[in-house]
C-alpha cells in the first residue's frame, strides 16, 4: 500500500529511480572517504540498497574490521528497508516523514528492541566490551531484517537466543515499498491487530472493530489476502524445510536455508551460516531453494496464480 | 464444533463418559491379554484415552518390546485423537461415522500420508525391514499427532526429514472433541480451505467463495476466531522459543520443547528428546514451559482472557 506520489505512474517510477540513485552515490562517496577502493565502493553501494548482499570479499564486511565502515553499511541497510516514498518526502523537506509513518516507526522500534536484546545475549558470552557487542549485533540484526545478508560476524557462534531471533528477522523482513524481502513490517504489524482484535472480542463480544493502520481503515479483502499470505509464506517453509531434509541436508540446515531462501537473505544456518555457502547442499535442494527465492521474491501469489491453468485459460 | 448428541448437557456428558469408559476398559483387557500385568494395564489405559503419555516403564512402551502392544497402543491413541461424539455414533450403530465426518477423513487420510513418508524415510536408514520401520513409525507419528507422548524409538537417531514431520505433527495435534492436544485438525483444514480460497479468489477476483467444512458454511466469527487462535499459537511459540534460549538452553532443544509444552505431548527434541527428560531444564525455565502446556491445554484464549483486566471489572 504505498501512497501515490504523482498522479502517473511514469513520474512516480522517475522519483523512485532518482532517491535510489541519491542514497547509492552518497553511499559509494562515504565509503571512498573511509579509504575503500572505487571498485570495492560501488559494488558494495551497489548491492547495499537493492538489500542484495554480495560482497567483493569472501569474508563480507568482516574483511575490513572496520568501525567506520560497519557504521556506513548499517545505516544505509536500514535506509535500504524503508519505505522508498518516505525518503522522497524526507528529501521534499518533511523532516518527520519518517516518523509520521506507522509502519516506519515499527520498522524502527523492533530494530532498537532487536538489537538491545542481542546486544545484551552476546555481552560478556561472544564480545568482551558492550561496544563490540552492539557494533556486531546491530550490523547482524540490520543486516538480517533488511534481508540484506552482508555479515561482519559468524553468528553461529553466538548463544542460541540471539540465532533465534536472527530466524525470526529472516521472517519478518523490512518495510513494504523498499527493497527488503521477508513477510514485511506492514504484514506484520496487521497480524498483530489483527490477534489483538480477536481478544478484544473476546471481552466485548459485541463489539465491531475495524483494523487501523496509520489512522485508515484497512479493507477486509486486504485482510483476508495478508492472512493467506501469511499461512502460505509459513506453509511454503514448513513444506520446503521437511523436503530438503529429504535430500540429506540435516534439521537446522534445512530450517536455516529454507527461511533464508524465502526471505531473499543470503546466509542461514548450520552448514549454510555466514560464515560458508551452499556449495554443500544437494543439487536438487539447490533447485529447491532457488524455487524459494523466487516465491519469496515474487510473494507467493504471483509465481502460484502464473502456475494456475485457469490463469491460462482466460 | 461438536455435534450435539442429546438436547441436555447432563445427557451428552453421560454418554462421552460411557464412551471414554469403555474404550478404556477394552484396552485393559486388551493388555491382560498380551500378558501386560494389571496394575500396568490399568495405568497404560488410563494414560492412553486421555492423550497423557505416562509409562510405568522408565524406556515407555519400548520397554516391552512387542509388536503386540505396540498394535494395541496404536489403534489406542488414534481412536483417542478422534472426536468422542463419532465413537459414540458408530456404538450406536453408524458404521461409517469415522467416513462421513471431514474432520476425521483428514485425521485419518493425514495419518496415512505421514506414516507412509516417514516409514520410507526410516526404511535402510535406520531400520532393516520395512516391517519394523512401518512399526516404529506409525507408533511415533501416531503417539506425537494425537499428543499422546508415548515412546517406542529415539526418534532423534532418525534422518532430519522424520524429525521435522514429528516437529510439525506437534502442532497439528489430534481432532477436535477428542482428549488431544494442539492446533486440531479442524482448524488446519480451515486453514487450508482459507488459503485455497485466496488463490482462488485471484483468479476470479469477483467471486464470493464460503468457507464449507463438512457441508455446511463456517460463520465468518468463528472463522476470524480461529485465525487469532494459530497466530497467538505460533507467536506464543516463538516468543517463549526465545524465552527459554534466554536462560541457556540450546536452539534445538528450545523449539522442541516449547512446541512439545504448548501441544501438551511430552517428549522434544535436543535435551528433552523421548529417550531424556526435562530435568535438565534450568527453574525458570521448567515455569515457562508449565505455563506454556496451560496455554496450550486451555487453548490460549481462555488463559489470556482470565488476566484481562477487563474480564474481572465486570
Amino acid at each position: 500500500m504505498p501512497d501515490k506520489l504523482k498522479p502517473r505512474i511514469k513520474e512516480t517510477a522517475a522519483i523512485l529511480w532518482k532517491v535510489y540513485a541519491l542514497l547509492t552515490i552518497i553511499q559509494v562517496i562515504l565509503l571512498l572517504i573511509g579509504g575503500m577502493n572505487l571498485f570495492d565502493s560501488i559494488c558494495h553501494a551497489f548491492t547495499t540498497m537493492p538489500t542484495g548482499g554480495f560482497s567483493t570479499q569472501n569474508a563480507s564486511i568482516a574483511q575490513y574490521q572496520s568501525t567506520y565502515f560497519d557504521t556506513i553499511f548499517i545505516i544505509f541497510m536500514i535506509l535500504a528497508g524503508i519505505n522508498f516514498t518516505l525518503h522522497y518526502q524526507l528529501l521534499r523537506g518533511r523532516p518527520l516523514a519518517f516518523w509520521r509513518d506507522s509502519e516506519c516507526r515499527f520498522y524502527l522500534g523492533l530494530l532498537l528492541l532487536l538489537i538491545a536484546v542481542v546486544s545484551f545475549n552476546t555481552y560478556g558470552t561472544v564480545y568482551e566490551t558492550i561496544g563490540g557487542s552492539i557494533r556486531y549485533s546491530a550490523f547482524q540484526v540490520v543486516s538480517i531484517i533488511t534481508t540484506t545478508g552482508f555479515a561482519t560476524a559468524d553468528y553461529l557462534q553466538w548463544p542460541a537466543m540471539s540465532q533465534l531471533i536472527l530466524l525470526v528477522c529472516m521472517f519478518i523482513g523490512a518495510s513494504a515499498g523498499s527493497t527488503g524481502g521477508g513477510i514485511k513490517c506492514l504484514r506484520v504489524m496487521l497480524l498483530i491487530k489483527y490477534c489483538y482484535r480477536e481478544l478484544l472480542s473476546l471481552v466485548h463480544p459485541k463489539s465491531i472493530a475495524h483494523i487501523k493502520i496509520g489512522g485508515r481503515r484497512v479493507p477486509d479483502d486486504i485482510i483476508r489476502s495478508v492472512i493467506g499470505f501469511l499461512f502460505l509464506y509459513v506453509g511454503l517453509f514448513v513444506i520446503c524445510s521437511i523436503l530438503l531434509a529429504g535430500l540429506g541436508v540435516d534439521f537446522v540446515t534445512s530450517i536455516g536455508a529454507v527461511a533464508s531462501s524465502i526471505g531473499n537473505i543470503g546466509p542461514g544456518f548450520g552448514l549454510v551460516g555466514p560464515a560458508s555457502n551452499y556449495a554443500d547442499i544437494p543439487v536438487l535442494g539447490k533447485w529447491l531453494l532457488a524455487w524459494c527465492m523466487l516465491l519469496g521474491r515474487l510473494e507467493i501469489y504471483t509465481v502460484i496464480i502464473f502456475l494456475a491453468p485457469e490463469f491460462w485459460r482466460k
